[in-house]
């Protein structure tokens, strides 16, 4: 049952989950004008056509990527399942590398890749949830058999971010036959400076509700082509099957182009935000931040996802309390929420109790200064209780 | 480039491809009431759950089916790559029955299984069309290993209808190891009558813009639970991971409900008005229709589709020449259309020349008696020219 909670003002922080809609803007397209199958050949399918391939080429345009290398996809999801499966047919043997702190549909389908026969190992990170460059450096010499690794930019649950520009080069100059490098880009773009070209990405996977689209859209950018999941009427030069969501993709390019156009100031306020936020759980006794030298204003982490914990609160406990105070915040990522385990966490090396305590809070666009000042007072609430 | 049709009307005939999208009714939902992550453990997660949840009871309860045995997935294509594809640890060995004119989703990705080790054979189809119920029986005696047999029950270029009361009976009265019986249902719901318990089907396939829903929603009615496609954040009970999309079920659910309560009227008036474009036709010496035999009302083919040719011209030339003419209809299914092959008329024992001038023209519920007059005119004008 949905809780009434009357007057009182909901605080939304669980950005990183899914973000807030953004509205489209007020000269938006009318979808009856572009409804036709993009495959159609008469007017209403051409029409159709020409709006998916504007939508590709704005997204791509934004991400200076050529537009033929960006497949439209149901989601973040999906283009991490489609990469990383894609490697079943291209690799029969082969070594698969993944940061320890991937999202489940980068990690568990890695972990599929196992059972079929690959090798994989995970590629270690520090305290801090990033990924390590000489532990990637060891794992490459190690495994001579590597072709594939798998380094998101940005972790949906500690918000770490990695070096991308070294972690490349170390890729890069392994000696012996090509690394694919892939990235899971969902909680980067729109959020950090993204720079596919610069990192030399093999393939990166974009998601547009989490910049403010809607659901059932993303991407997957490919340098190459590679094996598809699934096959079918051969839409999207035959790597992702199904009639394309030409509303989606209008409204992923409008999303990114809203976004990237507005990063630079929308990082600094949210810094601001953070680092006040950051400060005023540092005063509070219980509170620990995880990492606990996690700064104010820390290169390290990205300015929109903070974990922290509360001694002796359970985080669902906390996650449950702030709610009945108006505040959402979860604990791990949402797509894990069914399970008790935070394999981030554990990669971190932090022990169970601070597994279990351990809170995410994420903010976004619209997120004010007075929306932290009531998550502190609602944490003072709330620990008085708890 | 798109031609500037000036003061002409357009008509559009080309609704198995895409349906015209229904607007959401007055009193539409407000997406940012349930913009959350149905994951969530907090207000905005739960309210999007009970929206989510209360799609899927919405979708299940028009169907006459449980809720939890529906799967959103991204649409059709999906739908049915995941069934045939969780074949692949299902049974490793085993034969898989699909008809002869599924739609590529099921038989090129039965083809795959095929190139996995797995024995697939067609279901032979007669010259309308329409699964023999002779042929699946002997199919049934010849290969008692089957496990898997899919037949959709109306076909996406003729219309074709399967009599599935009596091949579901033919499937279920075969001794021996039970046959996973699956049908995609895609152009059959909201515009014929659909009987998924009566039928005793064990899974089927439905997507949301091919009656009047967005884009990138469908869903996959499962009896029993299977192998995913792809692994991830375990939502949909683990069977389609990624974040759920809220508001693409709740128009799915809206435009099903929208359509099956209007079923039987616009049926009728489908007839009538295919009735009266069938005489038309007939009257045209040039026009051959797709079979030969196909009547005025006849319950062998769907209202709502109809393949026909004109001598002597190439269906590509007259789809450009309708289309010129302000009329949209289509070669084959736009999901093929970069193909030239047409493997559903093939499968009906159709000639070479048949099938190069073979074309679609399907209506829908705005389709009004004035647009099959417009479209009669229309192949006149054109064909004085061919």
């Amino acid at each position: 049952m949905i809780q009434n909670t009357g007057s009182l003002r909901r605080r939304y922080f669980d950005w990183a989950a899914t973000a807030e809609p953004l509205l489209p803007a007020e000269n938006a397209y009318n979808p009856l004008s572009f409804f036709g199958n993009p495959s159609s050949p008469h007017a209403e399918g051409r029409k159709a056509r020409e709006a998916l391939e504007s939508a590709r080429s704005r997204c791509a345009g934004v991400l200076g990527i050529p537009a033929e290398n960006l497949y439209f996809t149901s989601g973040g999801s999906e283009s991490n399942a489609l990469i990383v499966h894609s490697l079943i047919r291209r690799c029969s043997k082969a070594r698969v590398l993944y940061s320890a702190v991937e999202h489940p549909s980068v990690r568990e389908n890695c972990l599929v890749l196992e059972k079929l026969g690959l090798e994989t190992a995970p590629i270690p990170v520090g305290t801090d949830g990033r990924v390590s460059l000489p532990a990637l450096e060891k794992l490459l010499g190690k495994y001579p058999d590597t072709r594939f690794a798998a380094i998101m930019a940005a972790n949906n649950e500690i918000g770490s971010l990695m070096d991308m520009s070294a972690l490349s080069k170390i890729i890069r100059g392994r000696e012996g036959a090509p690394v694919h490098f892939h990235s899971d880009l969902v909680q980067a773009i729109g959020k950090v400076p993204v720079d596919v070209k610069g990192w030399d990405l093999d393939s990166a996977s974009f998601s547009a509700h989490k910049i403010g689209g809607p659901r059932g859209i993303g991407f997957l950018y490919l340098r190459k082509t590679v094996d598809p999941l699934y096959t079918g009427g051969g839409q999207e030069k035959g790597i992702r099957p199904g009639t394309e969501n030409t509303a989606g993709a209008l409204a992923m390019a409008d999303c990114l182009e809203r976004r990237l156009e507005d990063l630079e100031s929308s990082i600094g306020s949210a810094r601001e935000r953070f680092s006040c936020l950051i400060r005023g759980l540092r005063e509070r006794e219980r509170c620990v931040l995880i990492p606990g030298d996690r700064e104010e204003d820390d290169p390290r982490f990205s300015p929109w996802i903070l974990q922290v914990r509360f001694r002796d609160v359970p985080g669902e406990v906390m996650v449950r309390a702030l709610d009945d105070s108006g505040i959402a915040v979860s604990t791990g990522s949402a797509c894990s929420s069914s399970s008790p385990e935070r394999p981030v966490l554990d990669a971190m090396g932090l022990d169970e109790g601070t597994r279990l305590e351990g809170i995410r809070i994420s903010q976004g666009w619209t997120t004010g200064m007075e929306d932290i000042e009531a998550l502190l007072k609602a944490v003072d609430k709330v620990l008085t209780f708890l």
